[in-house]
């Protein structure tokens, strides 16, 4: 089938350009030495994951125990959470993912250590441990190398638990402040006699100067696979290296400058990521995209020289691909014009 | 169970809150004789959908194909599908749903016409057809009351078309100029020799000034069901009247203002619908959601006298409730503390 001739909206994949961007930062990274993981939110589809492996990725970062679980159902081996996980049922279901993986979660709190702990010991079994550090970033993680330390100490305390080392997700733009702080975090360690074996680092903006920072031992990236448009603003790649489009149909063209799409923010996601407009419409880039409801895309045409018709059809690169992967059941693999595949999105919707 | 114990983040769904909304709203449209046509797009649920008929409701409004399907193959049998629908695959689709309910169509241009008209005549069938009209909320829509005569014309003589009447969904705050567009529009249709049987007009928001649109014959809504934070904001409900909440959990405590929870974008969506912050914590009202990465929701408590500890659930009131709707792969329904039952959001995620 010809993409042209799928029903809309949908999502597209130029599998050509996701392969070339596996590639490309696995390349970078096997020249700096650093253990890649990508995040598989981005695409939550296990086919993806095996391809990112096969190509050198040391194993996956999901954040959820129920993406995770999608994975490892597909033969996924070594997966890190990134997130504090806390509750009975939680810590059941991770203590059983931990049998059937190489586990690593994270911790930035006693509380969750203290539950950690609890459920594994329980089970006589045991989970690696990451101390997640607010670098900047502002969201979670210990304040300071000092507290950084100190709940590295609880997690060496606690039965069952092996502290393996740091995670921070830097802000944009402070990555050398943020190894500055994990440096005199894992010294401070060091010299309390703990083994550092893991420093993560991640984030896909900043990731062609992931060689700058020194201390990392590992890098997690996940919008790389697809890229979108805020990467595109962000400079770190090119409208021609993103790889997932939203075919959509012209459905109404009330006024002589206003066109509107049948792809609202049920397939495009309201994130502005802090963009004007929400998307890149590849076959008129001057239009712009200005509102968005749940089943309608309102573009304003009034910089572009043509129009399109009604019924035609045109591909919109989202600004962040990571939320449209979640609100599409499958996605469509395309091989130059011709539909290659559908791949159900295995993990779409998995929040727990 | 009880609602707390619930893994979290999840969709609640408070059901006597529900059947008081379906009810207050009903009772309104009866005493002013107007026609109650719910926009099933709040909910996505036949179970929901079968109240609000049996509460009065004349059939419902759903905004594509698939959502429209659902409700059919659920048993309901009158279905206004406001969108105009082009292209083979879904018009194939349309006419096989026409011959499984009472089914009415809108169009705003003369393309949709045509292919209404070809398919339902190659089948030897015939649809129902509302002229779409954009009366100052600048979506879709015909742009005049004489277009939207040329436009009714248009429908009348094409075969295998029955034209029925005119739809807007109107400005908020501009009901009135709403109003006397679409009296101009009826007068001249009435002129020209045309039945217009239905005016339907529609929004939440200005449901209870909808005795005001003197012209209508049949009033839309969708999220009155559920009400939601922008709902309040408006002047609409209050929050006692918010049937739906998301249950999060407290992930984080990193800072003495800032509280991590386990509802991002993911569960709550990014729509901010004209508000600051992304819904309301019903335990702690004061505190301010300022911040939504996918699996991370950022609350500011510095207004708050108390914090929540590591672990405790807190119900979060989101800014829009559909778009949480489509979120969620199923809904738990409360009664007091217990939760009664888990639907599945039947129409979740249906685009075409």
């Amino acid at each position: 089938m010809l993409v042209i001739e799928l029903d809309t909206p949908c999502v597209v994949i130029d599998g050509a350009i996701v392969d070339r961007n596996i590639q490309r930062f696995q390349t970078y990274c096997t020249y700096h030495g650093l253990n890649f993981r990508p995040h598989v939110k981005t695409h939550k589809i296990p086919e993806l994951a095996h391809r990112q492996i096969q190509s050198g990725a040391i194993g996956i970062n999901c954040q959820k125990i129920s993406e995770a679980e999608v994975f490892v159902d597909a033969g996924i081996e070594d997966v890190l959470i990134t997130f504090n996980i806390l509750g009975e049922k939680k810590l059941k279901r991770l203590v059983d993912l931990s049998k059937r993986c190489r586990l690593t979660v994270v911790a930035d709190n006693t509380e969750t250590i203290k539950q950690l702990s609890t459920y594994f010991k329980q089970e006589k079994s045991s989970v690696r441990v990451l101390v997640e550090c607010d670098t900047g970033a502002k969201r979670c993680g210990v304040q300071s190398p000092q507290d950084a330390l100190a709940l590295a100490l609880v997690i060496e305390a606690s039965p069952s638990l092996v502290f393996s080392g740091l995670l921070t997700y830097p802000a944009p733009e402070k990555t050398l402040e943020a190894n500055d702080w994990l440096q005199e975090a894992r010294e401070l360690c060091k010299n309390a006699g703990l083994t550092v074996e893991t420093i993560s680092t991640g984030g896909t903006p900043g990731m062609f100067s992931a060689h700058d920072f020194s201390v990392a031992t590992e890098y997690r990236a996940g919008t790389y696979i697809y890229n979108d448009r805020s990467l595109v603003n962000h400079g770190t790649c090119k409208y021609e290296d993103c790889a997932l489009t939203v075919l959509t149909t012209v459905v109404s063209h009330p006024t002589e400058d206003r066109i509107i799409v049948d792809a609202g923010s049920k397939s495009l996601s309201s994130d502005l990521l802090g963009l004007e407009g929400y998307g890149y419409v590849v076959e008129y880039p001057l239009a712009k995209i200005y509102a968005l409801s749940e089943e309608h895309g309102s573009i304003d045409f009034s910089a572009c020289d043509l129009r399109p018709k009604i019924g035609e059809k045109l591909n919109i690169i989202p600004n962040h691909a990571c939320v449209v992967s979640n609100l599409s059941d499958y996605v469509h693999l395309k091989l130059d014009d011709h539909v290659s595949d559908s791949l159900p999105v295995a993990a779409r919707g998995k929040v727990w």
